[in-house]
């Protein structure tokens, strides 16, 4: 398992990326639970994708046992979402070819440890009753399907040795495993002062910076599923991306820049120190098709068969003020983890109060989209 | 997975074990993880055993990846103590053989999908710290140990077929899948009245409902592992037992009795109904190394290698007053998700105030034990 190392010549104030990040836990009103369908609409446009590619690894190797990971699966209705489709597709394959009993199915979720797992594994049961229906309706034999937790960094090795056939990872991989090093001079003096990401203002240490990390971070990644995944084995992995090859894509920055909005309204009201503000920055990076293109020639483990960018309206309901506060409350159950390490518990209502109002006004303004990159990757 | 059955023609309360037994959550005063010592000292009993079964196992068949299974791990500091002695002891032959490079460990934690996983996970670093530690003090390479959370019951499968190399399972098996049915007459009345095991005033229907229920639950779980565990794979299973063939041995009874001693004063307090006390059953068994060998032998995929009895006293620190405190907190920290479930949660508290007064008063007298049965077994 990979650890976030603290670059102490950085002067940076050390956030342990992989001991604080993580969704809401729980199921309450401000849960990961129940505030992820912005989450679930990205899953579900690649959903056939994932299937087909998983689908596909199935056939041409016909193992008796098909073990599927899901990686940064977080807790939650989505983390058993991707394997049900996956086991329900290969079950319905060898449904139509009667002589080909399912194989027994490995699923494993993968999470940081301080993921809530155990939501996720209450929920199990109604997972399998909702497979056995499945199963019935669809007249192929009950699968049996081994489910497991798997807690760690995707930054590092998780699991043993040319054992998985299949991975996905979707909305999990923009996140970096630290907060890049560089963003502050050699006086240890903020460099993106006002801003938490790239921002237009940044001077262009700061791309630089993120940039360097999310390449020794999805150079490590790619290098750890490399002695993983089986030969002609796939990855199907999305995350949030960029449409253009500069740094600045609206679209990508747009709700980072509006979070640093409201930190600064809430340091005109003396709620929060300026100095906090300028020495927070998040351990997140939205890479170009360029950029992944890359790393992945750069590694050389993998074939790239596909990858391509989509556009997601956050505009969900038309309803700007819905809209609104549904985008809100899906960042708040990601960074309040993150958040309250850095500005303590007592800012995040007034934060994202504020935070609800701009998102709002925005959306009453223009229809709001996100950027992922997907891309499907062979195991050579 | 296995799921605990409604026997609706029986007219048992139903209580589904599955879904409500497990150790107390957390790291609190009542917790599992903080009242578990004496789990502890039965697993260092038997330590030495399971780290030279599995270390035989590993030099018969040496695998790139050796796989462990713990059944029934729970939360708290014991869950990782067995794996962890596990890699140590193989870790340390791969040393001593210096062509021999360690193999990579999958390490499969199993409980119940109600048990707090979330407790395990978090304390994961400094596992991984420990390990480092031990491996570099003891010279052999730092072991690659990928872990993960299985949920589910162990009276039904939870591994694919052929998957693990070695499993053990200590202080779980003497919990049944289900309250036996059998215990109320066709009236619905209850047989065992005032009791909540088998006693020596419960009739003989009693104890012969709890034998099947362990038949029944052994038996599903020796041919569970059966399709799981390598040929040449060993378990090494500890749970409590009986040193007679009878069905009553005082040693296993006497806190059942207790516990049953402490619902009768709060009966005659009007504090719980009477009616509920008789209704009341643990789904637990404790078997003779008869009774043990007999399921062995009529499942017929494990050599028995070795089957006996241990001792372990509970008069640990020798103070009547400390002893029975740690024992009914311990009996608390196991109990309490049943005792909630059948009494709500408002008697616990009143019930184990009694109970430790009852405990503390008879260590007060003698020097109270506890017995186990330990078994290896082989795959052949």
């Amino acid at each position: 398992m990979a650890s976030s190392l603290l670059h102490c010549s950085d002067k940076l104030p050390f956030m342990d990326v992989e001991a604080i990040l993580h969704m809401k836990e729980g199921l309450g009103e401000t849960s990961y639970a129940q505030n992820s369908s912005l989450q679930k609409r990205g899953m579900d446009t690649l959903k056939s994708l994932i299937t087909n590619a998983a689908t596909d690894v199935y056939i041409s190797q016909m193992p008796e046992r098909f073990t599927v990971a899901d990686l940064g699966c977080s807790s939650g209705p989505n983390a058993l979402c991707l394997v049900e489709a996956i086991v329900g597709s290969i079950g319905r394959v060898c449904g139509r070819r009667s002589s080909q009993p399912p194989p027994e199915f490995s699923v494993l979720l993968n999470d940081l440890p301080t993921n809530d797992f155990n939501t996720i594994f209450f929920s199990l049961p109604e997972f399998t009753d909702r497979l056995k229906a499945a199963a019935g309706s669809d007249e192929w034999g009950r699968p049996m399907v081994f489910l497991s937790g798997v807690p760690g960094s995707f930054y590092g090795r998780l699991f043993p040795r040319r054992s998985v056939h299949f991975i996905c990872s979707c909305s999990s991989l923009h996140w970096l495993s630290q907060v890049p090093p560089g963003l502050f001079d050699e006086a240890g003096r903020p460099v993106n002062k006002g801003k938490m990401y790239i921002s237009s203002t940044s001077p262009p240490a700061v791309p630089l910076a993120y940039l360097r990390q999310f390449q020794r971070d999805f150079g490590l990644f790619l290098k750890s599923r490399a002695a993983e995944v089986v030969p002609g084995g796939r990855m199907v992995l999305a995350m949030l991306g960029r449409q253009t090859e500069g740094y600045i894509d609206r679209r990508t920055t747009f709700l980072w820049e509006l979070l640093s909005e409201s930190f600064a309204a809430l340091v005109s009201q003396g709620l929060v120190e300026q100095d906090k503000v300028d020495a927070h920055n998040v351990p997140f990076y939205a890479p170009s098709i360029g950029e992944v293109e890359e790393e992945v020639r750069r590694e050389g483990s993998f074939r790239l068969d596909c990858v391509q960018t989509y556009e997601i309206s956050l505009s969900s309901s038309g309803d700007a003020k819905e809209d609104g506060r549904t985008v809100s409350m899906a960042i708040r159950a990601i960074q309040e983890s993150m958040l309250s390490h850095h500005f303590g518990p007592d800012v995040v209502d007034a934060l994202f109060h504020r935070y609800t109002e701009l998102v709002t006004e925005s959306m009453e303004r223009e229809e709001v989209k996100s950027v992922q990159i997907g891309v499907v990757l062979t195991r050579l």
